[in-house]
């Protein structure tokens, strides 16, 4: 097992895997920009070291820096958390090359599942449903013509190395897609210097659900059930729940199975998400994660697992716990994500934090690295809480939340805790009837 | 379902109940007594009404009052907690003459429960292995020399009334019969003006176990497991784990089935504990605890159960919704009681409390009712904060007991943190190796 663990993150996940690691009887080395001086990861791991100036590109982000941290504490390891280097096969190959385990997937998985189109591939051949579409990129306008009429409109078009929605055109009738097509390009162009589009069927309503995996990196793999991460505002996961709402055991085995079988024929190690639309009772395959994600606590709640000491035994060598007959669901789990923000416009509301007080009692669970008189820098991500609760069913889980955000303390700053209270008295979020577009037209953004 | 229940206690239990009721959509009304009126119990309560002044007997005692506070609010029911009125049949019984239901169990079974000799004597009968002595009170010197010799020594002269160790004397030969007999009478007359003792064989390394129960005052009855709270201090319990590391799944059937029979023939209704030593293999049964105990949690946390709404369920007329066969016990849970005091001798530390965080993540909870700034009255009981873990197993539980105890800050008093800390080091502990003596051995008193 691992000595010395190297966090290569800040704020509640450096926690989380601070925590997982401490409990392990691990050493853990906090890193921490100039900005972060004071902050909990800090604290409480066993070492820490600055690695540069606030902005993460100087030191989250500072692979040299990082590697010296490494070796200036004899690290073995580094958990990179979510974000900044968790998914960057530049430093995997890296702390690879210098002896230094990566706890997370090989690069050669995080730079596949990194490429968009070479994702869709891979997935597609190892039997995982995907959107219909192009086979990769598309070479002219012609054949974005002759795919579109193929499988029907809408249609999507989207740049091969895009994200946060640039590059992305839906067309919705033959005669909109060449403007969709030329006007893509050239967005992907401008923002990646790549122009390659591809296209896919447009779904109109669909829902957000995961899947948590997790491989031995031999072949032998389990499903998690899914997550429903349908509440989401520009791209950003708001609230998370697991079990979704609409999906039944049947079809939970099934696309489990399917997702634990196509990352054990991928000999993948450690966690995984894979994420789908869902519209129609059909998922389509959009993207894998190769890292722990924000959302894994409702998981770990309801399959009652600790993802992080398993990705950390996994990365040292020791043979995976999970084992799929174990894997049992029991109750629902709920995460809100509060965030430092000020309403109605989420603007990122960094300062003092005069009062905290956190949430107790039976099934409350609190991931958060703030405290009183802690002084949240306006430099990084303004995720301050994730608040989860666990209760024998949905309807008992919804309340819970709801004791849960009547305790929550956070005077300073603002949060996002009021949209919680308000997205509790809607009947569509208490019955589970959402889709991806719910919450921005709840927002009437 | 009740509209509205009244609280009859304070601190953290206070606040657990609430939790509970506030989930089922129960309004709560908080009684307090003057010093307790910046109380978080008080704060999160939808209504409070200050019953008297600061001493219990004038307040959290007061029946007239709290009647009148459940006329003038329209509670219909009351939970007692545990402490204060939640074993006073009379308080019990005048609220069922007014029409309010009390969460617990009907008057006749803490009436005779609450009577030493009568508690064992119906458990005798119900087929619960108690501890050989006297059939009752003991009529002469000659009956107590009879019984001594009959089971041999040592043996343990008890108060009937008794409590608190008054009134209780070890004869370790027949030598020391007589002295011990004489000592106990008198005491027993002194402290409680009543001189009927009686004898026990006598235990000499015991451990603590209590097995917990639950039944729909109709016949069937449940059994929820055991928990050991062996490590005690003045026969207070200061750590409480759930399974008890010396009883295996077997041993727990049988005792538990015994106690889950017992309390069903008895048409008991909800929570309520039978409390037994343990020594080489053999339970002796001590009392029953008519109520919810301090050490709840720990089995909330491995059967996944909610027992004070459970509670609150049957109370209401619901059915009860436990059943044997979905109780499974699932990995290991540890309590320990935070108390504001100062170490090494225990004295109790009120006062302002100038930093609290508390610690959070995977498998921890806090049922605590302080907060930064509150003032911590010196009139009531010195317990500030529940301190609960779970995880897969023990080992793993009590790595997690410590890396959240090294998160847990409470500043401007002294608390028992230290202990726990100086207790999670010693061999015995880790392996479980303790009786109801070790702690105080281990303390030097």
């Amino acid at each position: 097992m691992f000595k010395k663990i190297l966090i290569a993150n800040r704020g509640e996940i450096a926690l989380r895997v601070h925590r997982a690691a401490r409990e392990m009887g691990i050493k853990t080395v906090a890193i921490h920009s100039t900005a972060d001086t004071d902050a909990m990861h800090v604290r409480l791991a066993d070492e820490s070291i600055c690695v540069g100036p606030p902005s993460a590109a100087q030191s989250y982000l500072n692979i040299p820096a990082i590697i010296s941290a490494c070796e200036i504490t004899g690290a073995d390891a580094v958990h990179p958390g979510y974000g900044f280097l968790s998914e960057n096969q530049n430093f995997a190959q890296i702390l690879e090359d210098h002896g230094i385990t990566f706890i997370g997937p090989r690069s050669e998985h995080i730079a596949v599942m990194g490429d968009k189109i070479a994702a869709k591939d891979t997935m597609k051949k190892l039997g995982v449903p995907c959107v219909p579409g192009s086979d990769g990129g598309l070479a002219s306008f012609e054949e974005a013509r002759d795919v579109a009429e193929g499988m029907g409109f809408p249609v999507l078009i989207k740049a091969a190395s895009g994200g946060g929605g640039r590059g992305m055109k839906v067309a919705r009738s033959a005669a909109e897609l060449e403007n969709a097509y030329r006007t893509a390009r050239s967005e992907a162009k401008a923002a990646f210097g790549d122009d390659t589009v591809y296209m896919e069927k447009y779904l109109s309503i669909p829902r957000h659900i995961e899947v948590q995996v997790f491989g031995d990196g031999k072949g032998r793999a389990v499903h998690l059930g899914e997550r429903d991460c349908s509440l989401q505002r520009r791209h950003q996961k708001v609230l998370e729940e697991s079990p979704s709402p609409v999906i039944d055991a049947e079809t939970r085995a099934r696309i489990g199975e399917t997702c634990a079988k196509a990352i054990g024929d991928l000999h993948y190690i450690g966690a995984g998400t894979i994420e789908f639309l869902y519209e129609n009772g059909e998922f389509f395959f959009i993207e894998m994660n190769t890292r722990l994600q924000v959302e894994h606590p409702v998981t770990e709640a309801v399959y009652g697992v600790d993802l992080v000491a398993e990705q950390i035994r996994v990365a040292a060598g020791e043979e995976m716990s999970l084992r799929q007959e174990d894997l049992i669901p029991r109750g629902h789990a709920i995460e809100c994500r509060i965030n430092a923000e000020r309403l109605p416009d989420f603007r990122p509301c960094p300062g003092r934090i005069t009062t905290f007080h956190a949430p107790g009692g039976l099934g409350v669970r609190m991931d958060s690295a703030i405290y009183d008189g802690y002084v949240i820098p306006p430099f990084y991500d303004s995720l301050i809480a994730k608040l989860i609760v666990h209760a024998p069913d949905r309807e008992a889980a919804l309340h819970r939340l709801d004791r849960a955000l009547s305790e929550l303390v956070v005077d300073g700053v603002d949060t996002t805790k009021p949209l919680f209270e308000a997205l509790l008295e809607q009947p569509d979020v208490r019955t589970g009837n959402y889709n991806i577009h719910w919450l921005e037209k709840f927002l009437g953004i």
